[in-house]
Parts: structure tokens; sequence; C-alpha cells
């Protein structure tokens, strides 16, 4: 923290903020410059609260200087965390590819698709039960009878299950049927179901909040590490811009930033990303370019009659051809897939 | 809505699209264009979903032509919604002041800020017992023992108290001592919490998203209306813009584009809108001359020792002085205080 | 300027950061924290450039502490500048009102709208000859035949004129016509024509760019004061923002950072600012409210036949509605009209 | 077109609508449906403004059906636009590196950068003479002198050069020395420029701005097809959002975007997309892999000691690396480097 008193703070201002520095048990360092004094902050663990200091007279500005996130940070941990679920690991070296639809509908659509993208190459089978609309009068998911499709599903096929879990009533019922539970974009910051999420242990995919500044991302995934679960994987999946071509923006310059900042592993969504099914597969494509350990791709027996998210969903041929650029840009990468 | 053909799509991909409205149980309407087919549909209630058409071949385009919220809507309800809160009534020609600190954090400081913003004029007091917070490793609230104090000054002042509400296992607890119910701007997409605090009957002040169009807040709003509850206020607490010098940019168009579109009552935020203490006052008296039906200012007997927000508190006096400049504005637009 | 090494930066790296400092004639402070150094700078005149320390080793961060302007900084000037335009004072106690079409469109049409909104009681006529339009086979503005009929306006009501200069090429014609020259939105960050205005000891009205920061619109007008001309307002006339159901969004905010930040005169332009005619008395109001040193106001004789932005320009009708608003309110605030 | 009535609107409201289509030649398609009245227009050619109408009584809102840009689009022209520069050729199957500093520093540094990157693989020079700042008082570039400097570097490697022009008086001066000329981010819609460019028929990169849309993008473009010029290239270099760890956020989505709507070459440019050196090659992979023609790179021999722009520039190390990366990617994807 870096506190910076106006050009005409007077000797008694500066001395005040040098006192509430030391009163907090910190260490002040006052820098005079020709215009204004600026005093640095030493002694904290974490980041310091500007609040205190902004409200008092003469103080121009509050500037942070360290990073309020930590478990997260490879500065705590340099090397790449791996989730391995059920032998697939995520994380490492090898690509891992999640499909699925948006929404499970019935038992034909879930097990047609599961099938389908096994076949071609997932191995993790993603689709809602529990779906965030916009309005109170679209689709609103299954629920536990969708849960129990997707079980089905992963008996038939072996692949592993992510599901959203929008609500901390159904955190237990989502976790017997799951081997990841999903926070969707709109949840990122809804704190409780955070720390609920942090304590149950399960493996999460956190989604970006479509607004959301990479430190804010980074401090939700702190909130899920600071509760005592490690097993935490990022997923970008397009922020909001002022573009309206397409349904979000999808934000590549994530990936390598997160990486670089933390240990934890990086999914890439190009379905809701771009939200455009034309464009899913060069999406996909730079999304490994990037850097990506994994991508989740919205895939649908018939896109046309899909009751969420159509748009944006390949169907199983279209999987198949991009799973063929997959192989090729890993392969040119050096990463198998999982 | 409006289903716009590619350029060259045939009269087979065009007739699919006709077909398919007509399965719905809707009426095509075929606009022939020089370049493109445009179809335009009728005889829904609600908003079509756009969905089943953007996969079908040949088509280029869904424009929505209607509104997709309905019971928030003056199209439906023309007259004002008035909500009675023990007798001070939000959304009537009065102009209401709610005020007090952002975080409740002890006895002595909500019973002070109760008492002073009680005398100068305020008829709600505002307070945190649970609060969200970007970091785990920053002060989370007082929780019950929060909601005690309210209630205490509430008992002792007259005031009503609005308090936020972030878990729906807090629901009823929170109700038992609170008039109104806050969701958090980070909230306004928790459908699930919606839902319990529509069915809840309390009145509800809902924060606008940062990042949410209004649209997106009127849909929230339409969340808590269709499951049962009409006592609904809109509160405009600042968007997230590129600018960095202040905490949020308090979105003033909100104002009366919200008072056209919708029948709720609308409150303005100007502490956490513009995030500065200094810059407050410009933007309550802004607020109030665009229309807002309330405002809710952060007040604290010492904002330099605040536990959170202390940077955009004002104290008793500066507060003192922006009622003075309230009831100006306000009488110069021929609105009372509540 | 403050630099902040990474945690493991060794002494040799953070030792190279200090030389530089010092070979560029600064004086460095150094930090030494339990995680890592910063290094603070003083002894510059204006902003250090963070370039050269961004690419050293170990570098982790630049934190810029000052701001970068200073003609247009209260810091340097602290009383308010008045722009004396042929005896109205812009920037004084007086409310000034600015009004007129978009576009010059014909004499009858320009004639109509200055003799109306005389009347009503503005003082200056607003009115563009040149357009920027975002399609090439838009409207274009009348061009000199514009300045000529706004100049005649003009003689005939004394309204002060101001008009909009789109390239350096037309700036003595457009100066030999008008009283103010304006720069319009897409135009403030054209540096070459900022530059060539500058030096033209114009009043200028500079036009914040919908997607610029506050700092950046006070850099832009550092440009023309640095080139000589302290005779300029700054005009707030909304930023672009996630909203669609607004043309763009007024950002109020702007007048009070911008008031204590700068000398200079703020103008509130609602017509644009909201883009929806009968939104705009609201705007306007509170754009007085916020502290606005003048209000910019669209108004057509007839809007429906209005060659660009009909649908945010006022009949005359509305306007002397709206002037009897602006009347309560600036009379409430103190304010005469200019 | 399609013009929306509110749900009220009486009979003689839209029959008015419906005869001011008529009196433009256009004829009018009117779909009554349950709640209101929709009116079609066809016999268009271009958009129609929704200025005329969006004024009228009865009116709600005004829907663009079409897109307004025509000659860049694939509509017009199905098959890829190639450039031809001096025999590279750009949008074709070969990809194209574009290589150098941001500014033309001196002799010693800008023949050291070209002989270094055309050794390296690029055959494109980039560097600027004359440079947009945010600062009056940064450095704004070497004029003319740096234009000779590129020219010597050019004559003596065979690269090809491509400068930013900023102002139209120095167009020809420019023209006479460059192969390509740069239409900087911040003069995308600096109408009277592209229309000089237009007419000047060089080959033009078009840098989209950091907040414009696609459509505005295209419709830049569009102004200097317009006027005559076919051959020009856009160049996505980073949009601003709420990000502040990376200088801009490079939007990758716009190229499989762009390529779709529009016949024209798209170029990336990671270095100011992304604005930190050690994340450059993983921006440009992603670009390659999106479908990116051409990607332009900032490369400095000694980048701690730029005049601007020093980190994001890589050293021709760093660049010789990128290179190694690009070939893999480009061969992937099956496109040689011309």
């Amino acid at each position: 923290m870096l506190i910076v008193m106006k050009p005409h703070a007077g000797p008694a201002e500066v001395e005040a903020v040098v006192e509430k520095i030391r009163a907090l048990g910190l260490t002040p360092h006052a820098i005079p410059g020709a215009q204004r004094v600026a005093i640095g902050i030493t002694g904290n663990k974490g980041a310091v609260d500007p609040g205190p200091f902004a409200a008092m007279p003469g103080v121009a500005d509050c500037i942070r200087v360290s990073q309020p996130f930590k478990l997260v940070s490879r500065e705590v941990k340099e090397e790449d965390t791996v989730i391995d679920v059920g032998g697939v690991r995520l994380g490492g070296p090898a690509l891992v590819v999640m499909a699925g639809p948006c929404s499970v509908e019935s038992k034909d659509q879930i097990l047609e698709a599961a099938h389908g993208v096994k076949r071609l190459g997932a191995t993790f089978l993603r689709g809602g039960a529990f779906k965030p609309r916009t309005s109170p009068y679209e689709f609103q998911g299954l629920g536990e009878e969708g849960l129990k499709l997707l079980s089905l599903a992963r008996e038939q096929t072996g692949l592993k299950v992510v599901t959203e879990v929008m609500d901390a009533d159904d955190l237990s019922m989502c976790a017997e049927y799951a081997d990841v539970l999903q926070v969707g974009a709109r949840n990122m910051q809804n704190f409780s179901l955070l720390k609920k999420l942090g304590a149950s242990g399960k493996p999460i995919l956190l989604k970006r909040g479509p607004a959301a500044t990479l430190r804010e991302f980074l401090m939700a995934a702190e909130y899920l590490v600071a509760h005592g679960n490690y097993r935490v994987a990022l997923c970008e999946r397009g922020i909001r811009t002022f573009e309206t071509m397409t349904r979000n923006t999808l934000d590549l310059n994530a990936v390598p930033v997160l990486k670089a900042l933390s240990h934890l592993p990086v999914v890439v969504d190009p379905s809701h990303g771009i939200g455009l099914r034309r464009h899913v597969p060069a999406m996909a494509r730079a999304g490994i370019a990037a850097g990506a350990d994994a991508i989740l791709v919205e895939v649908h027996p018939r896109p046309e009659a899909a009751l969420s998210d159509g748009q944006q969903s390949l169907s199983l041929g279209e999987f198949g051809e991009l799973m063929g650029q997959v192989r090729i840009i890993a392969g040119a990468l050096g990463r198998p897939l999982a």
C-alpha cells in the first residue's frame, strides 16, 4: 500500500497517517517529493485495507502495491496444480476435452450426446440439470432427474461428469451424482456458495463472471481455497464487451495471464465465449494455442431442437471435425489428449 | 421476434422456418425483400425463444421485438407501485431518505448513527450484518449479532431497517429483524435466492448488478414478482466502466428509463455509485433531479475508523449539510420528504 | 512513480533500477518490504514514463502516483477559468444554455431554430456544418454553406455560435464564422487537430470520447492548453456502456470529478448523452444539479423531419418546458441564467 | 428496418408511419400482433435511417435488420481480397509476419531491427515516425527523418514498410516513403483522414479503435473503399475492457467474425493487444490459430532502452523463438510463411 498525500497536505496530516500506520502494527516509509509526500507501508501480511486511510485529511489516494490473492498464486505454490478426477488429470501435460449439451433434456438426448462425444475423444461430459436463466419463464432444467441421467450416462460411457450447482441446498445432491461441480458465471461472487463449496472438497470448475477482472476471478478462487479446497479449475467463458454480433467475447488474454499468476488449471469454453456455432472451432483452436489445459464445448445431437443454447451447440458431426483440428493443434504444441 | 434469413436462403429454408413457427402454435408473417426474406412472428405470449430458430439452415439473425419482462412493466400495470413500510411510503410523491453505515460494527456505532440520521431527517436506517467482500480475509460482518443491533436501533428511533441478505439460509432470520431485505449487486442474478425472496413476501430492495443492462435488471425484478412479491424497489448503485478515478459510475440514465418502463420505485445510492465522499452530495442532488423516489446514503459517526467503505461514508455533519441540499432540490421539484 | 520489484528479485536487479533512476536525474527511495522491494521516485517534473523500467529484469509493476496532466489541473491554477465569449461568460456563476439542431439543414430551419431558442432563453446556438457520420452514405453536412447560415442566424439573434471542426483544413474557415469551435467525441484523441486548435486561440468545446477515461479527457485538453490555448471547455456527452436501450450513458460523475481536478468549465450534453427525446429533460436537470456550468441541448423546429438525430431532438415547445425546469433547478442552486 | 409501434398506438399513428415509408419510395409490410403492430420495410438499397421514424408518435422502436456496410462485405464480393505489396501477398494462403519497433528512434536502431527481423523471417518492417501519444509531453516521433530511415532500411533489406499517418497534411510524404499506410486506433473514426486515404490508392492497414464494435470497424473500412480504395487490411489490436493487468484485451473473436463478414485480410497485433512482452507469444500463436492472415509484432534491439512501448517489445532473441512457434502453428494449419 502506498498512501499519496495531497500537494498541500501539512506536516500534521502526514504525521497522523504515519501514526495510524504504526497503530496498525505496520511500518511507514515517508517519501518526501517536490510536490507531495507519499508514504509506503511494509510489514503487512496480505493486502492492507485502504479504508481507514482514504478518509483521513490530506490523503489524495491509496494505491495497492501487492496482489490481494495468496493461496492461488504462484508466489505461494510454484508448481502447477493437477486435479485428478478418477484418473483423468486436469492441469498436467495432456489436454482435456469436456463436451456435452447445455442442458440435460431427456434420457435419449443425454445418452446419445455422451456416447457420441466419448467416441470422438472427450473424457468429460458436461450437462446442466439446474439452469440459471435470465427469464423466470424459460426452461429451468430437469433438477434431480437430470442429475440421475448424467449419472447413468457416466455409468455407460466412463466419462467424468461436470454439472452446475446453483444453490447450496442442492450441493450434497449434486456432489453425489457428479465428479466436478461447476460454479456458473453469475454466481462467481456468490460468496456464501463459494464458502460451502470450499468446504465440500469436491473438484470445482469456477466460471469467470462476464464482467469480472482477473483479480476478482482469482479472489473468488481464493475463497474456495481458503475454505479448504485446492481442487479448483479456472474457466474463461467470455466477457461482456460492446460487441453485439457475438454473445460474449472470449478473452484468451486470460489464459497466459492466469497461468503466470496462478498454479490452478485453466479451462476455455469457446461455446459460451463466442456464442455462435460456426465460430466455435476457431476459438477452440485459439484457446489451445494460447495454452489452455482443457476446452469445454457444447455439443447436442440435434442443436436445432435444443431447449437452450442451440445457436452455439455443435452437432456430433461438427464436433468430430473440431476434434480433428484439436489433435493437430495440440500435437503441434506437444500436448497429447487426456 | 423477427427471423432474418440469409441473402441466399432458398425457398425450402424459408418454408422450414415458417413450418417451425406454425408447429409452435404461432403465426408467421413472411416479408420478402429485394435482398433477403424476413419473417415476423405473432401470437406469442411473452418473448419467443430464439434458440430453435438460430440453429436452422438459412437463418442469419433472430431479432427480439418485444421486451421479455411483463409483470414489472408499465404495459401490464400503468400506475406507480407504492410500497408501504410501516407507514413510510416508498414510490409515492414524497422523497425517502435512507442512511446509515456500510456495516454494523458495534452497539455504540449503530446507535449513534441511527439517532444522528433520524434527527437529520432520514426515515430508513441502512446497515449490513452480512457483508459480501471480494476477499475472504476482509471483515465479513457481525451476522445475527448485527441484526439484533439494527433491531435495537429501530426500537429506539422508529427508523425502518434495510439490510442485505446474502444466503437463503439466513432469510427467515433477516426477515425477523428487518423491514426491507436488500439483494446485493453481486447477487442480482442469484436466481435461487431471488425465487426464495419472491416467496417471502417481504419488501425487497434489489440492487443493480455492476455490469447488468436495464433489461437484465428488470428481469431479475421479474423473478421476484413472478414468485409472488410485488413489493420490490429497484436500486441503481453504480455500474462498472473504464473509469478508475471513481469506485463505480453512478448511472442516472437508469432513473428516467426505469421509471418509464416499470411501475416499481427507483432508489439511487450515490455512495457506492461514485464511491468518493466529497462527491456524494453532487450525485445525490443529481439523482433527485433525475427523478429518484429515494436516496440511500452511507453515513458513519467516524468514517476514518470504519471497518468497510470509510472512503465513501459521510460524517453526520456532512450528512446534515447534504440534507439541506436535498430539501432544496426536492422542494424545487415539488416533492416533500417522507 | 513507484517501481514494484518481483518477490524474488535479487539485489543486483534492485540496484540496476536504482541506477537507472539516478541516470535520469531523479531520486530513488527504496522501501524494503517483507516480500518484495518497492522503489519510489521523486525529483521529476510531470509524470515519469514507465517504459524504461517495465522492461527491466526483476520489475513486477510500475505504478503511477501523480496525475500526468498539469496545466489543466487545479494544482497549477486554483481559481475557475471563465471563458468570455463576446460577453457571455462560461464557467462563472451563471448557467449557460446552448441549443439548436444537430445539423444545419436549410436557411428556414436554422433561422427558425435560432429565433426560437433565443426567445426561450438560450445564449448559444449549436449546429453542425460538417458532420461525422459512421456511414459514408449518410448526410455529411452542408459545409461552408452551413457555416454561412449559422453566421446569418447569429447576426439576426445575437446568439453565439458553436460548431464542430472535423478537419484542420477547415479550421480557418470555421474560425471565421463561429465563436466557439467544437472538437467531436471521435476526434478527442486526434492529436494533430488538437495541436492546431491549440495554436488557433479560439475558444474550444472539447467533447469527451465515448470510451475515454477522465484522465485521457484531461490529457486531450492538456494538448490544447500546452499549445497555447487556455479557453477550453470540457463537454460530457455520454459514454459507451453495455446499455442498449439508450444511445449512450450520460456520465454525470464526470461533473464533480472534473470540477475538482480542473479549473476548466464543464458542459453537459444530455441530448447525445441519453439519446432519447423523452428523457432529455431529466438528464438536463440532473446535469445542472451535479454542478455543470452549461447544458448543450439539441432542438429542432420539426424533429420528425430532421436529417440527423431526430430521435433525440426536442421541439421548440418541449425546449420551452425544459427551460422552465432549468430555471427552477438553477434557481434552487443559486445560479442565474447567463 | 422494422418499426415497432407502442402497444396502444392507434390506427392513425400506424397509418402515418406507413405513409412515411411510402413517401420515401419504400414498401411497408404491417404485421398486426396481439399486443402491438410492427411494420417491416423493404425496397431499400443500403440501410434505412431510423431518424425520421423514431420521432413519430406511437413508435416504440426502430430495429435495424440489414448490416449497414456493403462494399466490404462478402455479400457483395465473395472471394478473399488479396493485397499485393511489391510481391508479398497479404490475404492469400501464406501467413505474413510484420515486425519492428514501435518508434523509429535512430539509424542504428532501425537498421539493426530491420536486418534482425528480416533474417528471422519477417517480410514487413513496422516503425512509427509520427506517434500519437496521450500526453503532449511524451516523445512524438522523428517525423520525416524517421520516414527516411525506414526507407533506408527498406533499401538494405527488401522488407516492405508499414507506418502510421496521423495527419492528412503528411499523407503524400508518408506515401512516398512507405508501402502501406497505417491508420492508428484513435483515428479509426477520423472520417476526414479516411476519405483522403481512400482517395490515395495506397494499401491501408486500418487499426480497430479500442472501443469500436466490429460493425463500426467495418464502416470505417467502408469509408476507405467507398472513396475508391479496395486495398484495405483490418487490424485487431486489442480492445478496452475492465482488465487492468494487461494494457488492452486482444479480441480474437474478431478474427473469425471479420473473415466471415468481409473479404478483407485480417491482421492481428498481439503486442498492443496484450501489452506485456512475456505474453505476446501466446497471443500471437492464438491469433494464427484463430485464422489471422498476418501478425504484427513489436521488436526492438534493446527493449529496455526503447523510447516508447518497451514493456511490450520483444528482443530479437525472443522474436526468433516466437518465429519458431509461428512456423509450427502455421504449418499445422497448412499455411506457409509469406
